[in-house]
């Protein structure tokens, strides 16, 4: 038995009742939450691990619903292109050179990133090589969902990438076998569907019947362009969220990521199937999916999380900064300085984002008999003083540069800024190493945004 | 006669050709650049400071042409409120309680988030100790113009700083005096408006007379919010930018800061007259100003600049935060990822903010002969890496925290992110402990987010 007492700190509990504590203790007993409040020291082991604080805020980790582990070293290919560019001749042709190896150091690269901005917990979006994600999280010590991008249909796709909707169940059943409740149980395995686009009806169907057959979760891109939308109408007969409908797919296992083009009435639905809904604000404006309606999703009740999605499109993994993102688009889009304040933009990063990744029992909030998953932001940075307002400090005012610890499972994934599980150094350096070498060998090339001189 | 060499650093000039060097160096002396290429060492000082900033890039430091200095320690006091709740019942009361002293702290807290967010030159949006916050920019070695908050009529304004018009200007008149062309001139002082509510026809065209005859400019929030141009249409039978052009303040030395409800022909007047816009992209969408046009300006080569505003409003004082919401939100807005590309963005921020200042005859650019402003960014961090791409890397990856070293007129202020010139733990705590009793002495209160437990 395993104790860690985190003492005297300024206790952000995300539980129903939103309780706070200006100054209170934290025990953790191995890999869950023993008591919250003033803890009885008497009841420690005396070679319990005990951190001060004190001046410091201790909240539910972070969880980031939606992430592309394996783009994490394509950051920068595919700035300021239209989405056909983005997709065909960066993206496509970067992924589909990737190694089992360059998925490994992809998604180290990107767990680093993650610990560093205050997530413990995420759900992968769907990459080639599930493999060398798993031995990274494995490693890292996050918890997260790993999914592998499922696609049985769609024009342009590299050729190594085509494959029978057979093949791609039994790929993914696989998946699961190996790698569902793996590492303690940090690591789940959900069922991928990419878009409309890539997948066939009967594709669609039996993922369904899969999901709900191992109990687990669909990731899913829904309505995230336009021209999804018309391209669902033209070969289905209506709109994604419609044909989904149809489908019998929405429902409370389905992850809908973006849902940017949605009417009034799929909205609705989304509230009646209790579908959950990942929102990207970074991403949306980047690569130009526009603004979803969340606002109007959150009045009515859907538990609405926060991804940074991947970092070709973001381009910051970094869900401190998507906090922030996520108050300010739509304050400015609805032009009501009041909607989505700084307490419910915290709700959506830790409980909604539970919630979506149907793991709300375990993790979202710091309660007894919950798993310790937290993070410790100092705000004594020149960027967060003073402290009037804690809550809205950390949403408004601070960055990844105040977390400066984090814990998974129990387990220190940082202490004092230094990650405990990863080779920070040995992770830049074959970060770009890789990152290099997959480019050269995808034969991609950037047009000079100025003039190079000798 | 002293000489810093930085050798072997990726720099990006912001010259008129766009020149970028993947390794080079850069000789200042004294003040300003002495060359920049393949320094010739033989005619280096033997005591020449020399810095290796090989990996690193190199880069004009950063021009925020819209902050307000003086309410530094109000962030948090203010978000998530409606317009008048912001003005009238946290940020009046706050800043009508400040002073000298308190004025003096705000500025030097808010000079060192500056400092390292990668910004060496700024414009004050006009406070009201003025004393305090050159003392400030004095001591910290950044370059700045300031300015004094100005109104002579307006609703719901604190007692304390009703005075007519005359006096307005004969303090701004001994203000100028006092600061223009001071610490080895790197402070510069112009003429302040506050917005169209709080300034009579009369002060704004003696104001304007006034700049004109000292050769400086005029610092104005213009067309911030629709309720001013409904204001103006009322009190002075036209919108805000068709009564300044009556009045004949649209001009050159004109910058007009949010500048968000303008329409076709406004934005020709600005073009035609020369007028320079600080866009506020954070602001904008925290404290609902809305979307301004900023795409249209700058095609049609208006040289848009960008501002950080206010702590109450953003909160982040942090351009490198500020750059990367410039490029998002126009994209998201047009629904075209191709707008604000990261090359204009850089341009915003560097030469178009000089350009805003009237300044560009000695900083925005890496120039042989400009003023040695200049900050060194290290891209070997996990938000950071692989650099594919630079430029783009610095808008959309990089953050406050790679900003490594920042020297403005040839001076160091700071160096492998030690502050040179301030004292940045007292500034801490001072901060606070001001920012605290403010709160105190004006009797602000904040509603509780979530529920206090003992």
């Amino acid at each position: 038995m395993k104790h860690t007492l985190i003492q005297n700190g300024y206790i952000i509990t995300m539980n129903p009742n939103k309780d706070v504590y200006a100054k209170a203790d934290i025990l953790i007993e191995d890999d869950h939450i023993k008591e919250i409040g003033h803890v009885d020291r008497s009841q420690i082991s005396p070679d319990a691990d005990i951190l001060d604080a004190a001046g410091k805020i201790v909240m539910p980790g972070l969880v980031n619903t939606h992430v592309h582990l394996s783009q994490q070293l394509a950051r920068g290919l595919a700035d300021d292109v239209d989405l056909l560019t983005w997709l065909r001749e960066r993206i496509w042709p970067y992924e589909s050179e990737m190694t089992l190896e360059d998925s490994y150091i992809s998604s180290l690269a990107c767990c680093t990133e993650l610990i560093r901005s205050g997530v413990t917990c995420f759900a992968e979006a769907g990459g080639q090589e599930v493999d060398g994600m798993g031995r990274a999280v494995t490693e890292a010590g996050l918890r997260g969902i790993l999914c592998r991008s499922t696609m049985d249909q769609g024009e342009g796709l590299p050729t190594k990438w085509q494959e029978s909707t057979d093949t791609s169940l039994d790929k993914q059943i696989a998946l699961y076998n190996k790698w569902h409740n793996q590492a303690e149980g940090r690591i789940r395995y959900w069922f991928g569907i990419r878009t409309m686009f890539n997948a066939s009806d009967e594709l669609m169907v039996r993922t369904k019947e899969l999901a709900d057959k191992y109990h687990v979760g669909i990731h899913m891109h829904v309505a995230e362009i336009e021209e999804e939308i018309r391209f669902a109408k033209a070969s289905r007969g209506a709109s994604t969220v419609e044909h989904l409908a149809n489908l019998g797919i929405l429902d409370r296992n389905l992850l809908a990521v973006h849902t940017v083009w949605l009417t009034d009435r799929e909205i609705d639905f989304f509230k009646l199937y209790d579908v959950k809904v990942s929102h990207n604000p970074g991403a949306a404006m980047k690569v130009v999916l526009g603004f979803a309606r969340i606002p109007e999703m959150l009045q009515k009740g859907i538990p609405v999380s926060i991804g940074t999605d991947g970092a070709p499109s973001n381009n910051r993994m970094d869900m401190m900064d998507e906090m922030y993102l996520t108050s300010l688009i739509h304050k400015g889009r609805t032009l009501d300085p009041k909607v989505v304040p700084a307490e419910q933009v915290m709700e959506m990063a830790t409980m909604n984002g539970a919630k979506s990744l149907l793991w709300d029992d375990e993790i979202g909030s710091l309660e007894v008999n919950k798993k310790a998953d937290l993070i410790i932001l100092d705000p004594h940075a020149i960027g967060s003083i003073p402290l009037h307002d804690p809550v809205a400090n950390v949403v408004y005012g601070m960055h990844a540069s105040n977390v400066t610890y984090s814990m998974c499972n129990g387990k220190w994934l940082m202490k004092e800024k230094q990650l405990m599980t990863i080779d920070e150094e040995k992770v830049l350096y074959d970060a770009r190493k890789h990152g290099d070498e997959i480019v050269k060998r995808a034969g991609i090339t950037l047009p000079h945004r100025m003039k190079p001189c000798e």
